[in-house]
C-alpha cells in the first residue's frame, strides 16, 4: 500500500527578539520573530518542514490556518502529490471555501505556502538533494507544470514561460559548478535597524565592510531629518564605492515618498524598498518614474503573483523581492521569478526573520541556474540572527551564500529549538515570565 | 468607575446551505454560508455584534483571528473607544504584530472589521439609533476623523473629503425623510445561481419581476456557451426594459474577460461583476476600456481602501461594491465611499451571504444621506435567504429596502440561531450528521 500524509504537526514557536530590538523598523517596533511551524508527516515515517513567519502576536492565527490546510492534505497519497506538486498546490490555493478568506492573500495564503513548502522539503529530502538543485534539474516543461497561470496570461503565457526556461537551459551545468565553487552574492541589513544607536550602527557597519559586503541596507521612514543625518553618516563612513539601499517599510504616502527619496538620493541610493503600501501598484509606478535612477524595490508584503504581475509589467519596481513565506510557496515563487525574467527585473529575495535566509537562498540559486541565468544586480538579503536554531543553517562567507548541499529546503528547525521556544509553555518563555 | 470591554464572545456559526446550492457560482460550488460571530461585551452588561462572513471551511480560522483582536480590545475603556472610533479602528489595523499577517488584508483584516463593526453596533445601540442614522447625523469633521488617510493622500486628502461631505450636508434632512418614506432601491440575485435549472431560473425570474425588481443579476463564468444561452433566455423572458447584470466571480483571465463580455453584451448588460482577479487593478482598467458602455464592477473581494483607491482613481471600475465584512469595518467603508464620491463612481454594496444585507443597507443609506447624496445608478444587492436568523431582518418591499428603525447595525443574530447552527455541536449539525 502506498504511503499517505499521516498528519501535519503544528508548533507555535516564538523567539523573544523584542528584547534586543533586532528587527526594529518604521512599522515593526518590537517584533518577537516567530514561526507557525509545520511538520508534514507520512505513513512511511518521514517528514517535510515548512513555516509561516510572523512577528509574534497572531502566530496562533497562522497555527489555526495551518490546521485548516492540514484538513485538505492528510490522507492524500504522498507519491502522487510529490509527482505533481503543481496540482497539489492548485488544490490548496483554489479550495472553494478557504479561498474566500483571501483570496490568495493574508494568513490563509501564507499557511498554504507553508504546507506547499513542506511538501517541497519532503520531495528534496526524498531525492537526497538540496531544493535549489532539485528544482534546477527539472526540465523546462516540468517547471511550467508547477505554475498556476490563472490570472497571469495577459502578461505571461505558458509558452512564453517555456521559452524563457529553454533559453536558460544552455549553461545550466556551468552555473551549478559556479554556485558550488563561489556561492551567491549577499547584501547585509544587520547594521541598519532603526532601534540601534549611531555608535552601534558604525560598529556593525565596519564589521560588515570588513567581512566583504559591498551592498548595505538601512531602515528609514520614521523621521526624514534623522534618516538624512544617518545616511550621510553612513556614506561618509563607507566611502563612495559601497552600494547603499534604504528600506522605508511602507511608512510614506506617495507624495512624501517621492520628496523623501529625492532628499536621500543625495547620498547615492541603490534601491528604496517598500516606499509605500505594498498594494499600491500605481503608486509604486509613480514613485519609480520620479526617483529614477534610484530603483524601487518591494515584495516581502506583496500578496501574490497577480500583484507582482502588475508591479513587474508596468515598470513599477526595478527589484523584485520575493519572500519564501508570503506567497503560496515554491510554486508561486516560480511564477513570480518567471514574470520577473520576462520583464527584465532582477530577483533579490527578502530574508531575515526566522529561517527566511535558509529558505530563500534555494529560490535565488534556482533563479540563477534555470530562470534568469545571471547574478548581475542580484543579492540575497543577509541578517545574522536565529540561524543557530536550524538543522542546516546558512553559511555566508566573504559576503556570499555558500550553496547548500544537504537534502531539503532549509526550513527544518532543530527539535530542541522547537521545544525551547514553544509558546507559551517552552522553557525560554517560562524563564522570560512572558506570555504575550 | 467607567465601563471597559469585558470580553469578546466568539461563536462558529454555520448554515448547511450547500444542500440547496444557494450561493453556487463559478468559484464557489458548495458553500455552507457561515459567520465567525463576535459579541463585544462591556462591564455595563451591554454588547455590540459583528461577524466575519465565510463559506464554511476556515470559519474556525476567522474565529482564531477574532480572538487575536479581542486580546487588543478587552480592558479598554468603552466611552473613550466609542467617542473616537477612528483611533479605535487605527489601533487595530496598525497593530505592529498583527499587521504582518495582512497587511490590511485576508482573515486578520476581516476579523478587525468584525470587531470595529461590533463597536459601531454598540455605539448605535447606546445612541438608540439605527447605524445609518447615527452616521448620517455626524458632522463632516466628525466623519473625516473616522477615516485613516494613510496611503490615500495621493488620491484623496482630508480636505478634499471634508469638501465632499460639506457639499452633501445640504439636503440631509430631506434625504433622511425620503429614506424613511420610500426606502432604498434593491436589485436581485436570487434567480441567478449557477447551480439552478433553467426552469427554476425562469420561475424565480418571474417572481422577481412581479415583486417589482427592475435590475437582476446572473452568475456566469463556468462555460461561455451556456452563459450566452442562459442570458438570451433571460433577456427573451424579461424584455428590453429590465436591467441585467452578470457576475463572473473572477473566473476569467483578462483577454478572455474582454472576449466573453463582448459576446454577452449582445443581450444588453448593465454591469459585469468580478470579471477577473480582484487584485488586478490594471487588468480591470483594460477590461473597462474594452467593454464600455457595459460597466465593470467589483469589490466583495477587494482587500482594502488602497486597492479601491487605484480601481477608482484609474477608471478601472464603474460600480464600487463595498462589502461590510471584507475591509476593516465601517471606518474603512467610509474611506472607500469618499473615494468613490471623489471619482464619481456609484456605490452598490455587495450583499447576500450571512447578514450582509442586514449590515450593508446601513452603509448605502449613509452614502445616500451624507456622502454621494444620490440613489441614481445605485442599488443594494438583495438575496432572500437566512434573514430569519437575524434580530432585525431586512424588509424589502416593491424592490426597495425599507430604512431600518431599530437601534444597531443589523449584525445581531438571534441567540437561538447561534445555538442551533453552532459548529460542529449545534443541533442543526448533529441532525445533519456532518462535521465538515
Amino acid at each position: 500500500m502506498s504511503a499517505t500524509f499521516s498528519s501535519v504537526d503544528i508548533s507555535d514557536v516564538r523567539f523573544p527578539t523584542s528584547v534586543s530590538l533586532v528587527g526594529s523598523d518604521a512599522l515593526n517596533t518590537d517584533p518577537d520573530y516567530s514561526a507557525a511551524y509545520a511538520a508534514l508527516r507520512t505513513t512511511d515515517g518521514d517528514a517535510g518542514y515548512g513555516f509561516v513567519f510572523t512577528l509574534g502576536r497572531g502566530n496562533e492565527v497562522a497555527v489555526a490556518a495551518l490546521a485548516a490546510v492540514a484538513d485538505l492534505v492528510v490522507g492524500l497519497p504522498v507519491d502522487e502529490a510529490l509527482a505533481n506538486l503543481g496540482a497539489f498546490s492548485r488544490r490548496l490555493t483554489h479550495d472553494s471555501h478557504l479561498r474566500w478568506l483571501g483570496p490568495e492573500k493574508g494568513v490563509m495564503h501564507m499557511a498554504i505556502g507553508a504546507v506547499v513548502n513542506a511538501a517541497w522539503d519532503l520531495a528534496a529530502r526524498r531525492a537526497g538533494e538540496p531544493l535549489w538543485r532539485l528544482l534546477s534539474e527539472l526540465s523546462p516543461g516540468q517547471i511550467v507544470d508547477l505554475v498556476d497561470f490563472r490570472h497571469l496570461s495577459d502578461a505571461l503565457t505558458r509558452d512564453e514561460a517555456l521559452a524563457i526556461l529553454e533559453r536558460s537551459a544552455a549553461g545550466k551545468d556551468e552555473r551549478i559548478s559556479n554556485l558550488l565553487a563561489r556561492g551567491y552574492p549577499a547584501y547585509s541589513t544587520s547594521a541598519g535597524w532603526l532601534g540601534y544607536s549611531d555608535a552601534k550602527v558604525a560598529d556593525l557597519l565596519s564589521q560588515a565592510v570588513a567581512s566583504g559586503f559591498t551592498h548595505l541596507k538601512f531602515k528609514v521612514g520614521l523621521d526624514i531629518e534623522a534618516d538624512v543625518r544617518r545616511l550621510k553618516m553612513v556614506r561618509d563612513l563607507v566611502g563612495p564605492d559601497i552600494l547603499l539601499s534604504v528600506d522605508a517599510n511602507q511608512s510614506w504616502d506617495v507624495p512624501d515618498a517621492i520628496a523623501n527619496i529625492q532628499r536621500l538620493a543625495a547620498y547615492s541610493l541603490y534601491w528604496v524598498e517598500e516606499p509605500t503600501s505594498p498594494d499600491d501598484v500605481i503608486g509604486h509606478r509613480r514613485i519609480a518614474r520620479a526617483v529614477a535612477p534610484t530603483l524601487v524595490a518591494t515584495g516581502e508584503h506583496v500578496a501574490n503573483r497577480i500583484v507582482f504581475k502588475q508591479l513587474l509589467a508596468s515598470g513599477a519596481i526595478g527589484v523584485c523581492q520575493v519572500d519564501a513565506c508570503r506567497v503560496a510557496g515554491v510554486n508561486e515563487n516560480i511564477a513570480i521569478m518567471l514574470l520577473a525574467a520576462k520583464f527584465g527585473v532582477p530577483v533579490c529575495p527578502h530574508a531575515g526573520g526566522v529561517g527566511l535566509c535558509e529558505v530563500v537562498q534555494h529560490l535565488a540559486m534556482f533563479d540563477y541556474v534555470a530562470v534568469s541565468g545571471s547574478t548581475e544586480g542580484r543579492w540575497i538579503e543577509y541578517i545574522d540572527h536565529l540561524h543557530e536554531h536550524f538543522e542546516d543553517p546558512v553559511r555566508v562567507a566573504n559576503a556570499r551564500y555558500r550553496a547548500p548541499r544537504a537534502p531539503g529546503s532549509g526550513a527544518a528547525l532543530l527539535p530542541g529549538a522547537v521545544a525551547e521556544f514553544s509558546f507559551p509553555s517552552g522553557p525560554a518563555w517560562v524563564r522570560a515570565g512572558r506570555t504575550a
